[in-house]
């Protein structure tokens, strides 16, 4: 059972990072305390923001002695309030945002070794200052830190080609619960020694270990690309394009994103400059996109063909093919801009599921169906990876329903949904973790055999239940 | 600590089976029982054979009840003595080459659904029927089987492209020491919901839990293919001109395989049909291919341009494009028997070793020197993925010396090669793991840290210390 921290522990953890890295309760902690979609509110005596991996080992250690729970944070960008304290304020918060070099670049090898604080666009823009790629891409990359990325295992726009965060590190280096240091920033593509311990830490949220550095791979820089905006009558049909598009394509398809009409005239009605991409109205749209190191001008004749052979076909509707990288942006603004466009049109309860892609039409019915029975007249607005099979199923209210009366349905609603997923073979979370949010949820759709090895490695690595607590297990 | 099995046990355990599926001592459990290398040689009171999960489940709670210690079995085809039970007569051997059902195959998924026990050339087959691909590959894939292949996290001759063993798994079915069934078989591509258990099992060799069955990746089935033969100085022109390859193809890289000057005249001088693929000798040759699912004919002239490049820079000696099918499979049959050429020059000290791409061209020069002076006359022969950076750094003996006084030298010749690979940051065994072979071995090289968690993780989901005892860890 953790203690609540002595005043004596506290000026001990202070000394460890100096006046600079420690903060006190009073304003300057509130950014760390308050998740942006304002679900989480916590309380912590001190955050300390150590500047190296050596003074966050002296402070795991005083804390693991004293019987202190500490809670870690990289950029506090997590949508399920895995980085935010509990409100009873017992809790130290130890922000990684002081932890910000770039440790190594090594061409040859494809691999960047960086401090868990390194904020993601600075990883994009080393690698592309040395002529490499770096795939990892969402929407907070700007202020998004490594440690949290790899913690959360993050997805976002490129893992249909590169895979989720997970599938970007060869080594890691992590503090564990009692400040030593696992030291295991190796730059190898094959090492079969032993368990497989970097993975285990990848998607933990922080309650095995906090991550202090890791080796990214870096992947070659693409040099061309093409996209088109496709019009079409049913998710199957995506699904049914998505297949030709992977034979044709391969590794080249970068891009498969699934867009309702419902979504798209949200987006139109919200911005001043959208437009209706296509002469006529469809059902669903797909942003399909290619990268390759090919030479410029490339792929989008290759893609333009293929379109011509499915439109023949009768699989798809109609496309444009985007005429420049100008048009191909604004493709992605329409995608991008799904979430906020729910905004104007009331209340939105929102889910982030997966499911195998030859299950996704058979969900939309099924789950449009029950939502509409439960609460007539909502609306949903689903779009997302298709070609990663996570959809962000979300339902706009009812058009003259009070917005909180809608959002208090949240429970009932997202019950009908997630039981919906895990009947189908699908998760309840594909993205963005459990953390606080979905920690009780989980027991309801995961096997008490598997909850019991989660559990087992919990008490394994964190045995006095000091690391992040009440989060994930 | 484990107990000798009681006659009653073994009469429980064959009920189970039933006689096809139980093998006493006696001639039929030899193949079993011995390493193909001859490195390994066992005894067990019992073969088990279960058809199916549930009566693999049914084994395991009698064995867990009596504290009696199993090893499981894929196809045999394992290097460090991983699957091989102990000479004492204790173990019961699990065999899973009675589960070889195709469970499901998933196109719109692109999944595939597998017992453990399917041989890797039928999941290959399977996949092609579809009109997919998956993409392990190696040179026992006629009787490797997907549990062991899984267990072991196998490597082979595809990994630059597609990566290792682990790459190609989405879910997994797993029994627990203790018999009870963990149902991991998803089919999702993104999915965070807890500690990533999948990836703890695969790679553990069978020490934590029996792989009995798993959702397999496919992939979009490459249509054209381009190969070149090239010669050259040095290992490290051989690394920058992987780093243009990478740059120049990215993905459509999928074979680049570094060999010696020696290795190939070894090749030429044992095999009838094989030719010096090049006008003049080079010092150093590399194996490059390209595959792609373009139209057939696209890669060739693509290779041509690059490799016509290169050599005005002066960065490559000479090239031969493959000008056919034919060809490009002859360059792979020189590579491919390296190890086989060997043989005729005497006694062969075998490494398996991975390193960044970017230390290999200074490993090579500093082992080589090392080892000529432990043992002067000593002939290096070194090869393997250098896309992946892993080498098997096979060492020829001196032509004058007695085969069996050379072999006698192996634990100090490899003493000196592990010492500089861990020295220079890379890994001891890059693909075929610790089994029995490495597992002291490994001792050496990680840090206690390191040891001490993995130990943790075996006394988490193993505490009787039943399940494939005395391999790993």
């Amino acid at each position: 059972m953790s203690q609540k921290p002595s005043e004596h522990l506290l000026a001990a953890l202070e000394k460890i990072v100096g006046p600079k890295g420690a903060l006190r309760p009073g304003p300057d902690q509130a950014p760390y305390l308050k998740e942006w979609r304002d679900k989480f509110q916590g309380a912590t005596p001190l955050i300390l923001r150590p500047a190296s991996t050596l003074e966050l080992s002296e402070i795991l250690k005083l804390t693991y002695e004293a019987d202190v729970a500490v809670v870690p944070q990289g950029g506090n960008t997590g949508l399920v309030g895995g980085q935010i304290p509990h409100p009873g304020g017992d809790e130290i918060l130890i922000s990684l945002d002081r932890m910000t070099h770039i440790r190594a670049v090594d061409t040859d090898n494809n691999t960047l070794t960086v401090d868990g604080g390194v904020i993601l666009a600075e990883v994009q823009k080393v690698a592309t200052d040395h002529n490499r790629f770096f795939p990892l891409s969402l929407a907070s990359e700007g202020s998004a830190r490594i440690g949290g990325l790899l913690s959360t295992n993050a997805g976002g726009t490129n893992v249909l080609r590169y895979g989720n965060a997970r599938e970007q590190v060869l080594g890691l280096e992590v503090v564990l619960p009692d400040g030593t240091i696992w030291e295991g920033l190796r730059g190898l593509r094959k090492d079969n020694t032993g368990y497989d311990l970097k993975d285990l830490f990848i998607g933990a949220e922080g309650t095995l270990g906090i991550i202090t550095g890791a080796v990214l791979k870096l992947q070659a820089r693409p040099r061309d690309h093409a996209a088109a905006l496709v019009g079409l009558r049913s998710p199957a049909d995506a699904i049914a394009l998505l297949a030709q598009a992977r034979a044709a394509f391969d590794q080249a398809l970068t891009g498969f994103e699934l867009m309702s009409r419902r979504g798209l005239e949200f987006v139109i009605a919200s911005f001043d400059d959208a437009r209706d991409p296509l002469a006529a109205p469809h059902d669903w749209y797909v942003l399909l996109e290619l990268s390759s190191t090919d030479q410029p001008g490339t792929l989008s004749p290759r893609l333009e063909r293929f379109l011509a052979d499915v439109l023949q076909e009768g699989l798809i509707a109609d496309a444009a093919l985007a005429a420049s990288d100008q048009q191909r942006r604004d493709f992605w603004d329409l995608r991008e801009r799904f979430s906020e466009a729910q905004k104007p049109f009331g209340g939105s309860i929102k889910h982030d599921i997966s499911l195998p892609a030859s299950k996704i039409a058979e969900f939309l019915e099924r789950a449009n169906d029950l939502v509409a029975k439960a609460c007539p007249g909502i609306r949903p607005v689903p779009f997302g990876h298709l070609g990663d099979g996570n959809l962000h199923y979300n339902l706009t209210q009812p058009e003259d329903m009070d917005k909180q009366a809608y959002l208090d349905q949240w429970p009932q609603i997202s019950r009908i949904v997630h039981d919906l997923v895990s009947e189908m073979g699908g998760s309840i979370s594909a993205e963005h973790g459990l953390g606080q949010l979905k920690r009780d949820e989980i027991k309801r759709y995961k096997s008490e055999i598997e909850m019991d090895l989660m559990r087992r490695i919990k008490q394994a690595f964190d045995p006095k239940g000091l690391m992040n607590p009440g989060k994930v297990v």
